[in-house]
């Protein structure tokens, strides 16, 4: 592989606490092409050139199906696909992340840009001065507070947001809504179906599908195979790797022969912009076709909650398939260079029409099956976006929407993880809460879904800090003493020395309390004069030094400490304990 | 005292959890005056009525200079002050507390109600039955989250500010801007100083904090004293204790005097309306004199954050009254039961125009150290409002304003609290961050103030957690272990293993961790992976049976665990771990 572990556990964008800021070594912490490029070999070129063509025939005709999702024409799917190859290769720490349009931000996108291109060029460009500025800031560690249970909720429905928005171009249904809910309603309406939309649509569907399963029930293959079946074998795994290409050049090649015979069968893809797009700073106001000018404060205004959602959930997105595939494959990823990275290729992809981008699951498991050694794979993968739009546009002309349809329905199927309410509910049920706030809110309004679970996950956690368990007999913290759980804990201090009136002192074994704050020492004071005004002895232990220094700087009246609870009940002797 | 302390240690209004719903007992939860009402002695009752007076003379004055801080005529002040003692002695759980206007509730209300009492009587209600719902709801617990350090940086900038407020009416200031900051810069720019206000203001001043001196420093009295001194003591201490109402009857008589005889020297209270309130439902919408009718919506709007903070700053301070005499007096209070008075009385108070009110602290140490024994005491204060209402409100015409604002001045100076910074400096530093947030804050907008504190503050809580301490050499976890804390945890746990790459075990020690959630579990499942296929082990110790039995069921694969760090050691003998 290609990182030296060792070298990537610094935290952040740019040079470590301990480098100085114009060493050599700090100018690769910004740029990490130069850890490999100056140990670049030919070998390494051979596979990087293989997987970036096999990722180029796949997010060829995602982006094009994605831009559908976000609601815009299907060109701005190729603007927003060959950034990233060229600014992740020299950024990026992971080998195997490909940047790009994907099927989530595709859908996020669609709630906020309302199907206007400037709105999503705009945003593209905010976005990528948000994340770069994250970065440089070094506020990745905000991700540390989105729970697993919130972003397997959020990708679930997503997913089936995504799959169903994409029904009726399966099906070639006309004048769907946006919403969730209406579009369930409008879907399941009596409708005339489009037969041949639908057959082409299914057969495109049962296709993948049978290309996706001989893919995963290919063995390992073995260099003892004769020749002819490894033949055979390398046929397979081609096919099935670059199936989405296959798909969708078979399908426009029969919608091809049926329209020049002036059949029109198929909802087709229909007119786009051909050639590259212009390199243009982003637009900062928008004139309507009736003549009012949209300015730049009321785009940022309609944008809103998206100015937020979309580049966390980016950021989100990437980090979590560059954790993945650095874990799969043994090389350690930098939370916050890799934000720098996405950052700035929004910001460059605002220059040429992108919408907002991230790192995409499935290319990327593609560009590392195939073998990808660098991210220079990902500089091939944008040169063959480029010559898409150079050349290939005026055939995408005939590009049915319902093979794109499918290639969107078979992507994001696997996002569906209905396995993960049977782990939740075996292994730890309570974190149902937050996976089932942010999957049904997420149907809502995604930011809804999202900011929901992140709440019921933290006032989960805040509950066990308010609430500690009280262990045993007497009085065992389980865990740390911070304010919330001050007034709890007093309370049970007293309902302790009251049960029983005969017994006049309480022990409090703090041996799993790490720091107070000054809240707790405050209440402990009143407690102690509480407890001194009834004749009552509380007495703590296992004090660490830290917590104990605090306590005797406070000036605690009567603060009693001993080191263990044996030697309390030594110290009280005579009096039963509670401990 | 009063209660039994082991029938208080319910939580929340109404019947506790092992109660029917329908027995006495519970019916004594909800109402607290059947616990003391039967068992009432003559006794009680004289030591009662000297409270209630005493309490109804410090009541009378006050609530016309609040009414001045809440922006309001001065009636209202009266209006909102004898709701309380009738309402607080069927449901309160604690003997000394006393309801009524209050400087801080004067404060925030200015803010929202911007001098329309329509909107103040509105507010009054929709506060009360918040608090009510949430006493039903149980909802109390989340004062919790209030930690000290913000309260006394609310309570520090409200004093400068009601303080500071009151310099105009001290010095005699016209044209004076609401806000802080412009109130600071017009109070001290060149203008005419009306001479009879100060010299009036500044007597009333100095006569207040003379006999709060001489009472602070009246040793402790015995009936061994000749009858003289015994007398002299009583003198000094009935004057200094009913300062309040003796500076403003001296100043109105004086003032009286001079505006007989047609001086119209110092700037008096004027015109208000006579008589006691009308009982009326509090008005749900407002037709402003030109017409326009302003609807319940248009008002709830405008009242917008007042609608959170006033309900919950108005249980804070009750609350932490109610805890501070319940802790000096030795009796417990119920939180929950405590906010139901409280929203009940505001409920009713808005039926006579008040506007909301809360517990007072300093009518309440009045009230407790002129020997109250039940609420009943709040009873005779309430006479005396309602007294003053019918036929003082002639003579409040004269009332001078420099003597109220010289009330308000020595009401508000203690609750500026400038030891705390020391105090916070000295025994817990990082406790000044959030402190210092909510008292600068609280300058521009008091909400500001406290969401600043209470987000800075459990930010610093959540710190903790996402960054647990990892102690010794190896790898000690000094805390719990929850999902915000897991990428920092693998990754040190990466750091520890990379650091010599001839040891190839880590013990991780679990003693401190109580629970732990599904994230963790799957980022562990993820790390010891990562460690198998590198050839080391993590080993973890002192599992506690609960987690152990978490880790169990979601199958980790290679999960060892051993009982503890010296087992770890021998398990792992021959290789060198860092534990």
């Amino acid at each position: 592989t290609l990182q030296e572990p060792a070298e990537r556990t610094r935290v952040g964008p740019g040079p470590g606490p301990g480098l100085a800021c114009c060493s050599y070594g700090a100018l690769k912490a910004w740029l990490p092409i130069l850890s490999w490029l100056p140990r670049y070999r030919l070998t390494w070129l051979k596979m990087d050139l293989i997987a970036g063509v096999t990722v180029g025939l796949t997010v060829v005709p995602q982006a094009l199906a994605y831009a559908e999702v976000a609601g815009l024409p299907v060109q701005y799917g190729l603007y927003s696909a060959f950034v990233g190859g060229f600014v992740y290769c020299v950024f990026g720490t992971s080998k195997d992340v490909t940047l790009g349009p994907t099927a989530i931000m595709s859908l996020l996108c669609s709630y906020y840009v309302d199907r206007d291109p400037v709105f999503a060029v705009l945003l593209t460009f905010l976005c990528g001065v948000i994340q770069t500025s994250m970065a440089i800031l070094r506020l990745g560690f905000l991700l540390d507070f989105i729970s697993y249970p919130v972003i397997k909720g959020f990708t679930s429905a997503a997913a089936i947001t995504i799959g169903f928005g994409q029904l009726k171009n399966l099906l070639g249904l006309q004048n769907i809504s946006q919403q969730f809910f209406l579009q369930v309603y409008d879907t399941f309406r009596p409708a005339v179906l489009r037969v041949p939309d639908v057959t082409l649509g299914l057969l495109c569907l049962a296709t993948l599908v049978a290309l996706t399963f001989m893919k995963s029930s290919l063995g390992p293959g073995s260099d003892d195979l004769p020749v002819h079946v490894r033949g055979a074998r390398g046929l397979v795994w081609s096919f099935s790797t670059v199936r989405n290409a296959l798909v969708v050049i078979c399908a426009t090649c029969l919608s091809y022969s049926f329209e020049v015979y002036g059949h029109h069968l198929f909802t087709i893809t229909g007119q786009t912009s051909a050639g590259l797009p212009p390199f243009q700073a982003p637009p900062f106001s928008e004139t309507t076709p009736n003549g009012t000018v949209i300015s730049f404060n009321e785009i940022v205004l309609d944008l809103g909650g998206g100015l937020v959602v979309i580049p966390i959930m980016g950021l989100l997105e990437s980090i979590a398939i560059a954790k993945a595939f650095a874990s799969q494959n043994d090389y350690r990823i930098d939370g916050n260079q890799e934000l720098f990275a996405i950052g700035l290729t929004n910001i460059m992809g605002s220059f040429v029409s992108a919408y907002p981008v991230t790192g995409s699951f499935g290319r990327t498991a593609v560009n590392s099956q195939t073998g990808v050694c660098t991210p220079a794979g990902g500089v091939v993968t944008s040169v063959i976006v480029l010559l898409s739009l150079a050349f290939l546009m005026p055939v995408f002309y005939y590009i049915p929407k319902a093979s794109l349809a499918a290639v969107i329905i078979c992507a994001v199927t696997p996002m569906f993880d209905y396995r993960v309410i049977a782990k939740l509910w075996r292994v730890k049920k309570p974190d149902l809460l937050p996976f089932l706030a942010t999957f049904l809110l997420s149907f809502w309004q995604v930011q809804y879904g999202i900011v929901a679970g992140v709440v019921v996950s933290l006032g989960m956690l805040l509950y066990d800090v308010a609430r500690p368990q009280l262990k045993g007999h007497g009085v065992t913290l389980d865990s740390g003493l911070r304010f919330p759980a001050m007034q709890y804990l007093s309370q049970m201090l007293f309902s302790k020395a009251l049960t029983a009136s005969s017994h006049r002192s309480v022990v409090l074994d703090c041996c799993h309390v790490s720091g107070v704050d000054y809240t707790v020492v405050d209440e402990l004071r009143d407690l102690l004069r509480q407890f001194q005004q009834r004749g009552e002895v509380l007495i703590f232990t296992g004090l660490s030094n830290s917590v104990l220094e605090v306590l005797l700087e406070a000036e605690l009246p009567g603060l009693k400490h001993v080191e263990s609870v044996e030697a309390a009940l030594q110290a009280v002797s005579g009096t039963p304990s509670y401990n």
